[in-house]
């Protein structure tokens, strides 16, 4: 805890002050969206990004985090609370809050249970699958207020205001580093400035609409923000306890995935190591921060963490610096953020998503793994045609699903010797001798409940396929791990071999796994033996009658 | 279909016909009790007896499994509609069908689909956990029935009643078989006949019923059994589709996950084969039967199975010769069926679900594997704490969570060359030799999403602790497997260690794996080799500069 601070030294503070400033910078527009996203009033998402940084900073591990409102969390807020409260309601910002502090809770605990290998249920290809079509979800929920009006209808005045911020937005991400770096920029430079589109866009607009009385012509804007920092307090409803808490669950478990995958990839660019029990400690706190300040679930966000990094943070004080400077955008005058146009704010929105619609995945799973390539297309599907929250809980499904169902086609070879040698190959690749009454088989997988079945299945194949077999060797050079279920199957194919009189062996076990069986009944009833090497099992079984 | 009935013989027809006969009047106290556990008036369980066990016999592929009520799938079906309908209500039992109708649906659809790999989502542990924990809600939901009363009082007749069938049936569940075997029965014939001691039980509880007017001194029986076969007809509540949904998927996976293991254990003693698509077919088409016959969902039972084995069932014919007695049992005056006392009904129930209490997989987990035994205590727990439906999912996770926790702490061993050979072994264990500038790594685990950060933390922690190493070579004997998430870690690994001037080179990938690596851009970007064997890569990269 605080570890960075005490070994802080002056050389790192430069990068910590312009990382700090520039995500302040991105962060206000960012905040004030994503809380639109969630359902919540704009100012909500600047409460949101000053204490959750500040305790991330205390307790996290990650050094480059920015801890803040993000978009898929924003989603799901508001498909948490859509079926409790009316969107903009008192009870739906104390929902927000309620939400928050149960993540946390449940973050929390998972990092003092230790329980951070959590984080490996979702699959990349089901990320990827789940981004896209959160993306999706969270861009078509914008358009309304983009338009100014339900669809098929249309605001005009809206419409060209977020019209014109959409194509500002697009041009910028487009050409705007190019540009910066053809005027004399380094490159690094010109990617943080093409990083700062949305905030002078946001501006442009607001100007815009100071000028033209925008909003008197029916153009939305934020409208009055209370002045000042949050209170610190929490307001909760106990009637919503247990209908939040399923919610919480998946929230909590996405929060977790979406800063780890964010915070990991940094961390492998600085040669840093993370601690998932810490982040999960970081992240409770940040979300019980948010609640007790007005805001709502948050999260380390990709995008964001990426800009902190390549601007330069070196410790968590770049996001202290931002959470500083938000707070004395809250307190300085600032009258200015009530005519923020909320079209604006959704062209903001659109752009930021359409930057999570990656397809690398999808394009390398078609090429390598099919399966995988299904699971990502079938996340995303379940996610647009069943909401956030069914997609975590497909998504985690799915990541299990072809687990399960690779595990339950196991490779297993049949050897052979290959003749003059001490080697064993699989028949069907190499031209290698048999014996009649010995069978080898090779299983090239750890033994566990997911393939007990499919592995005696095809046990009870070759052994019909080979009546004349007295003694069946299992070759286990292949197996790291026999589970307690694996242990039963093995028992059991034990008892069968010997009603019908064939031995059962076990060949080439690797230490670890033979030290295991050790605790078991299973060797002292081995209807056979347990040799070191498969030449040594043929030597004494082969050729015998 | 029906592949057994064109290849009957004469032969095996005396089996088929006492099994048949066996299993029947195992069937008609045992239906009953099911039914009343499922909160259904107790000829629904004969009902459920009919169609179902016909049905399965036509599409099945287990010669001798009894598919019928069961204790856990009537337990679960209570669960199910108790917050829907009161238990007796013409729409409980409208509902009831329902439920079996759309857990039918859900096996055909799975079955059609060939998605049978499903019943691999169970660890043996979580699988024994869940059948305790059920066991103790049964029992523990029948005691108001066996005192005759709420507790904490108590109805004297029903209470000395259902305690003296309770202590018979204990007893002859203790002595009978071997008092049976001193009475010159064979071994098999005891062991049925003590089977048959629950249909002796309530017919001796039922005559004292009629002798001593126990009904009229308050004791409850069945009371009025409509005559006859049951209609075939199907009234549903549309209203009631969408909270019937999460219920039927999860009851349809465990009438599969039950039903196959039954089935295995037999088929397994046979040498017979299963084929899981048939018997998902079997059974959707066994609970679509029971819906139309006014039933409830049905499934293959354990007990009675291996009755029917044992008896001599050689085919589903004793299934059909079962079916056809029960049907013959409602058609005969049945005046007697009303008389039925449910105390009695309730001391089958409780010995049979005693029967359920096996200790054996926790004794053997916590000897092989405290992870398996923990996760078999964690799910009897759950299912006591927060039911059998949420017991179901709890045990699904905790089985997926087992095999997560191991995948992320996967063995890896740091190699070295044994002095004079060609041979490489872990140097915790082997006085091996090393190359500073060379760092050999043996992954004994397939490479998925649940290990990629385990493996490349491991990777990270190796080389901070060899600073001078030059060449990484991960040696892949042990690696069955490589899927999208971890070629993604292995490309991100290939460019941060290009980024440090680290080559990454891969040694003995099997031939499987290395076919599906050509697919990708890896080895054609990789900053290395691919050495056939570690002895090879040694000698090319160690005691260079």
């Amino acid at each position: 805890m605080l570890g960075w601070l005490k070994q802080y030294r002056r050389a790192l503070l430069a990068g910590d002050v312009s990382a700090g400033i520039v995500v302040a910078m991105m962060m206000i527009p960012q905040g004030m969206a994503y809380a639109m996203v969630s359902g919540l009033p704009p100012v909500a998402g600047i409460y949101a990004s000053i204490l959750p940084p500040l305790l991330y900073a205390l307790f996290g591990s990650s050094m480059t985090q920015s801890v803040g409102p993000m978009a898929i969390i924003a989603l799901m807020t508001a498909a948490a609370l859509a079926p409790l409260a009316a969107a903009g309601s008192g009870l739906y910002m104390v929902l927000a809050a309620q939400l928050a502090l149960l993540s946390g809770v449940v973050l929390l605990a998972c990092g003092l249970l230790r329980i951070g290998f959590l984080a490996n249920f979702f699959s990349r290809p089901v990320m990827s699958g789940f981004t896209i079509g959160s993306a999706l979800l969270i861009a078509w929920g914008q358009l309304a207020t983009l338009v100014g009006a339900e669809l098929p209808h249309l605001h005009v005045p809206s419409l060209l205001l977020g019209g014109a911020s959409l194509l500002l937005l697009l041009m910028a991400r487009a050409w705007l580093a190019r540009l910066l770096r053809a005027l004399g920029l380094s490159g690094r430079a010109a990617d943080i400035g093409a990083r700062l589109a949305p905030m002078l866009v946001v501006i442009g607009a607001t100007v815009l609409v100071a000028l033209c009385d925008l909003a008197g012509a029916g153009v939305h804007t934020t409208g009055a923000v209370p002045a000042g920092l949050p209170g610190l307090n929490l307001a909760v409803s106990n009637a919503h306890w247990r209908p939040l808490l399923q919610p919480a669950l998946l929230i909590g478990f996405m929060i977790f995935l979406i800063s780890m995958s964010a915070a990991q990839t940094l961390a492998l660019k600085r040669q840093e190591k993370l601690h998932s029990n810490l982040e999960l400690i970081g992240l409770g706190a940040a979300n019980i921060g948010s609640a007790l300040s007005g805001g709502f679930p948050v999260t380390g966000s990709m995008s964001r963490s990426a800009v902190n990094f390549s601007a330069g943070a070196n410790t968590p004080l770049a996001s202290v610096i931002t959470a500083l400077l938000l707070a004395v955008a809250l307190v300085a005058p600032n009258r200015w953020l009530a005519l923020l146009p909320l079209p604006t704010l959704a062209a903001t929105i659109i752009v930021a998503v359409l930057g999570m619609l990656e397809l690398e995945t999808l394009r390398v799973a078609l090429r390598y793994d099919r399966g995988d390539a299904l699971a990502l297309v079938a996340t995303a599907a379940g996610v647009l045609a069943l909401g956030v929250e069914a997609g975590v809980v497909i998504g985690v499904m799915l990541s299990m699903g072809t687990l399960i169902w690779r595990a339950s086609r196991p490779h297993i070879a049949v050897l052979g010797r290959i003749a003059g040698s001490e080697h064993f190959r699989n028949i069907e690749r190499y031209p290698a001798g048999t014996d009649p009454g010995v069978l080898l088989l090779r299983i090239d997988a750890g033994l566990f409940f997911g393939n007990v079945e499919a592995v005696n299945e095809r046990i009870e194949d070759e052994l019909a396929a080979h009546p004349a077999v007295r003694h069946l060797v299992l070759v286990l050079s292949g197996v790291n791990a026999i589970d307690t279920s694996a242990l039963f199957g093995l028992a059991e194919l034990n008892q069968m071999l010997r009603h019908r009189g064939i031995g059962l062996h076990l060949a080439e076990v690797k230490g670890p796994v033979l030290d295991r069986l050790k605790a078991s009944d299973l060797l002292a009833t081995l209807n056979g033996k347990v040799f070191l090497s498969t030449v040594m099992a043929w030597d004494e079984l082969a050729g015998k009658p």
